[in-house]
């Protein structure tokens, strides 16, 4: 036993496989004998009126409390009336970035094998807000929104990650062509952060260059920060790049220095309950949610141990082309701690 | 001579390489013996008030009275008090569809071999909207619009080319999980469009998916008809995974029977006037332009002309790795008609 103080987190397993890989996550921390003490919370079963969806308030304010989390996959229920999961957590917690590392996995073989770049998406606003009507029939609006305040905030914690984790290079992602006045109020936010970081080489990519540059050559970029939209879209295709959602990790920092990684695939029912899931992006998220934590040491070492099971391919899940079940990885990833 | 009598369509050559690999169009046409003769227009060096922009009003009526046309990369002049360029023929011309067939090249070896799909793009509306505003010091909105007009007129157009084109399956991309009412009136459109072609497949992938999917297998998507912005992204997307921009057809397609088609790459001013540029992406514009006229035979063997000296590989632009000149490239492809 240990003489460190645990540190407490929040932990959401999620719906369909998420106890499983949440399970796995447990395991692996405690073979590696991570000083965190985890506080399970789920989904409720009925909307909390004052979260306005079936998160329940305890859950928000466990994650204020502890100041981190991990989350797995969570299906938003079907109806009305209430908001959905991930966009109560973004909006409740002020989570307003949105990290999203993305590199190849030596070992994994995809059609690329230098992807190493991190995506970093505003999280709170953009296409996001939520304001949408009908102006005649047949007409319909919706409202993009960008202010200077989220558009700093989030530039720069981009050029902050960058620096404090030896990148180069920070490349703004936008529409500012078409959308000169909300685009170019992010663009002209980037800028004023850029000047303060002259050591990151700052430039601005339109979108759809943008995409077909990552498809064409990935190792190009480095850090990618963009809207809201963008940053959705962005991720999940860098994500394909390395092999899809099953293998990439995210975490999302929030107003007053909270972490709250999270798995970003879906639930899976149809797999649930089957011992057969891939528990490595929520594996991985919980690695960067150590970083935040400071506890380089556990991440390095559970980092490593996931990374060489990948690679020496003996233990691999079926969403990966093996046959090995959610247990058998988890116990290989903990034999290689 | 020929004694059928010639069609007429309009020619914008555009800016930078923009005559020369007009030149190269104009150049294998007259080898094929394509009874077409063009009516060359340049943009014009100042703002033409009845078009706002750099267009003048008489290369307009020029497209609306033949109907075809064929336009190489056209640089929007900086400065205020004009309309782009490109939004102006769109907006002008009420090009309502932007077709881009996109195909792995035999010979062209880039990460994908089995890319052969087709992106419909609503090209009016949506986020171009061009309405945006600051509403309070730091915040700025702008406006998507989305109107069940122009979405059945883009879905019915991407239905009837599937079904006339023998393809199988029209995906329609949306956000609509996070966009409900603009893009869920997108998929209402395009929903009750697909009730009338019980013989094509219809599913909808939400954009972030379908960015995944296509980058790690391309081979699921057949046609895919989208709203203006992922649109403009997707092309850009499924164009980079065969290669780029230098390489890929678009057509618009517009009111009355209008087709307009394009080189959708830029103008390249720093290889302009050097004999450098790859013209394939606007020979194979023309292509489509032949199509649309039904001038099949012209049509195919042109393409094939075009596809042997890809595949063949001795003359190759620089773009594409190679040393041949636009000359070099466009004589292989008319000796290989
Ligand atoms: C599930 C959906 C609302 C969500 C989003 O669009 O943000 C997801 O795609 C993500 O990236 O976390
Ligand atoms: C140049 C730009 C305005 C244009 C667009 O965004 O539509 C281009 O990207 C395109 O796809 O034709």
């Amino acid at each position: 036993s240990s003489s460190i103080k645990p540190i407490r987190a929040t932990l959401f397993p999620g719906d369909g496989i998420g106890p499983e890989i949440a399970e796995s996550v447990k395991q692996v921390f405690s073979a590696a004998q991570v000083p965190i003490e985890w506080e399970d919370h789920f989904v409720g079963d009925k909307v909390d009126p004052r979260t306005e969806s079936f998160l329940t308030w305890e859950s928000l304010e466990s994650v204020r409390r502890n100041g981190v989390g991990l989350k797995g996959p969570m299906a938003t229920p079907i109806g009305k009336g209430h908001r959905s999961l991930n966009l109560t957590l973004r909006k409740e917690l002020g989570l307003y970035a949105n990290v999203r590392p993305c590199y190849s996995l030596p070992g994994y073989k995809t059609r690329y094998d230098d992807v190493n770049l991190v995506t970093i998406r505003e999280n709170t606003e953009g296409e996001y807000s939520g304001l949408e009507h009908q102006v005649v029939r047949g007409v319909v609006e919706s409202l993009k929104i960008i202010t200077r305040q989220a558009s700093l905030r989030v530039a720069e914690y981009a050029f902050h990650y960058a620096k404090t984790h030896g990148r180069q290079r920070v490349s703004a992602i936008h529409k500012a062509n078409i959308m000169r006045k909300t685009d170019g109020l992010f663009l002209k936010c980037c800028r004023e952060v850029a000047e303060k970081y002259p050591e990151i080489t700052y430039e601005e990519v339109i979108i759809d260059n943008c995409c077909m540059m990552l498809v064409k050559n990935p190792a190009l970029f480095d850090v990618l920060v963009m809207p809201n939209l963008y940053g959705d879209i962005i991720s999940d295709l860098c994500a394909g790049l390395i092999g899809g959602l099953g293998l990439t990790p995210s975490c999302n920092i929030g107003e007053g220095g909270i972490a709250l990684a999270e798995a970003v695939h879906g639930s899976a029912p149809d797999i649930a309950g089957k011992n057969l899931a891939n528990p490595t992006a929520l594996l991985l998220s919980a690695v960067s949610m150590l970083r935040h934590l400071e506890l380089h040491d556990k991440a390095d070492q559970i980092h490593n141990a996931i990374l060489k099971t990948i690679a020496e391919g003996k233990y691999r899940t079926v969403d990966l082309g093996g046959n090995a079940s959610t247990t058998d990885y988890t116990n290989a990833v903990c034999d290689n701690l």
